[in-house]
């Protein structure tokens, strides 16, 4: 394969130094060059198809019109939402996004935001996964603009846009209590991640004795689901609903329930979090906490914006949800 | 806001040059330095969470052990699968993936095939857009090493990783006819891209003049799809039977199906194109064809290694396809 064009490669070919080269590409010192040998020059390096290196120049500039952002799971459909969001968003500004995926890992996640440190993004939008307070208090150190999104943490202070999960939750299960539910089964993730926690205690607050918890291990998920909605149904006072925590643990809960033969609302009922095609074309649709997703990534598009410019204080934003009620949550009378 | 930590600040913090500081750094001449401020300086840079500026030293080594991936739409459940099996094997392969959407555009595609050249990536795995035959010959006049994924074009010698499509066509369309079906609706997208094409000619192919074609614009999709299925049911010899040959537009057409009223399979089989949930939850699971998701992932990283490794011959890969029957194009006797 060929090597990339250099200057070396245009000076051979034209038959002069690289230092002219350089001159006339960089604009310098023009009016004390032969403007032929300019106009070569600049003719070669197009048909060349000559690229500036950019590593070169962002030396001097120290800014490179790029934003990294750090997604928890690339597969997960919120995810992928929110970075396209984020991308159309930033586009409409000047900037391109480039993106990785934690995976939920630490790990991982320090990897990521060593990469984009060291390749000089202007700045970060970060979903952080459990555990990963260090990685947040070391952005804050090298001094790099960042917004945490989706998820945060309340004892360290930082720009974040996220959205009011106590109270998303509690619109779940007011809504079930409203028709004629009373004992529900709240299906989650075993984690120290504040955002799901909130969604739990919003539920269970509400619910009180008649709330059962089912904690999922995100890497035995499946399986977990499984233990936790044979819990709800077992023994003499089973519950009458479910509200899961978020999309995957929905999916999980609905495949499960239907391989029962449980109907739904009927024998059932069936609360969910987040949006995907799979909840529309459910036999009974499903009834959802839907995020502001298109106000969630533009917000944290502007927050880091505006910290890239200023350098100012730190923002963040809590946006509301809306339940989308069909089906899946509302006994025919 | 801090902000990098750089040469210069360490060397203010410990007071001496920052020439001093960056042989120390740099493990350069140190048996000439003094032992105590030798220790002092890596002391300091470590308190400081100093790290190198990446940047500079890419300009030395060339190498970045990053690889960079273009997708089609992140937002599109076949992207983001697959973006995660490539960063999975790259990280086996001690290599990080960032990595972009084109979201179907030819400029988008220019901009992030440009920022990644610059940014020094060492090689590329890229599903290209339709018209992007110049950004391929652009990517073979970089040098960088890259790979096609998902599409090609049968004109321009490349590495790349895809399907067989005609055959999976034909697998979709043998099914239908073997179970009694006759004529058949095949939605795809009106596009000059060849893996769709070759859909749209394996199922023609086996139905002859049994086959009606509804041709979707990729930017007015959900509308698209309605008049497609209108047209097949209207008139005289309506179809029995729809093959979708996109995941999105299969769900697209289920969505409209069920506004309809109609009942799968009865009284309208499908077969559908690549994996969702969505196909798993629905009333009658969609039998839909599978791409061996993993193995394309694989095999992608696989041979932009080989090629960044040595410099070789021109790779590439085809996949065949398997075809996952279910309920909705197999009417109960």
């Amino acid at each position: 394969m060929k090597s990339r064009v250099s200057i070396k490669t245009i000076a051979e070919q034209v038959g002069v130094s690289t230092a002219l080269v350089s001159y006339v590409l960089n604009n310098k010192n023009e009016n004390r060059i032969n403007k032929d040998v300019a106009a070569k020059i600049r003719k070669t390096a197009k048909e060349l198809n000559y690229q500036p290196n950019q590593i070169a120049r962002s030396l001097k500039s120290q800014k490179t019109q790029t934003i990294g952002l750090i997604v928890a799971d690339i597969a997960n459909p919120f995810s992928s939402q929110i970075a396209r969001i984020i991308e159309d968003e930033a586009k409409k500004n000047g900037y391109s996004v480039i993106f990785g995926s934690s995976d939920e890992s630490e790990k991982k996640t320090h990897d990521l935001i060593t990469l984009f440190v060291n390749r000089q993004v202007d700045g970060l939008i970060v979903a952080m996964p459990e555990h990963s307070e260090d990685q947040i208090l070391y952005l804050k150190q090298t001094g790099i603009p960042f917004v945490l999104i989706d998820r945060y943490f309340p004892t360290i202070p930082a720009n974040y846009v996220a959205i009011d999960n106590y109270n998303a939750a509690g619109k779940a299960i007011r809504h079930l209590l409203a028709n004629g539910h009373r004992r529900v089964g709240i299906i989650s993730y075993k984690t120290s991640l504040h955002h799901l926690n909130e969604r739990v205690r919003g539920a269970v607050d509400l619910l009180k004795e008649e709330a059962m918890v089912g904690e999922v291990r995100i890497d035995h998920a499946q399986e977990d689901v499984i233990k936790a909605i044979d819990k709800f149904l077992a023994g003499d006072n089973p519950v009458d609903a479910i509200f899961a925590t978020t999309n995957l643990l929905t999916i999980d809960g609905l495949k499960y329930i239907n391989s029962l033969g449980l109907k739904i609302p009927d024998q059932l009922a069936v609360v969910g979090f987040d949006e995907t095609d799979a909840f529309d074309l459910f036999y009974a649709p499903v009834t959802y906490v839907k995020q502001p997703m298109t106000a969630l990534g533009q917000k944290s598009v502007k927050i880091l914006l505006d910290a890239i410019e200023s350098n100012g204080s730190i923002e963040s934003a809590i946006f509301d949800t809306e339940l989308i009620i069909r089906k899946s949550s509302v006994i025919p009378r």
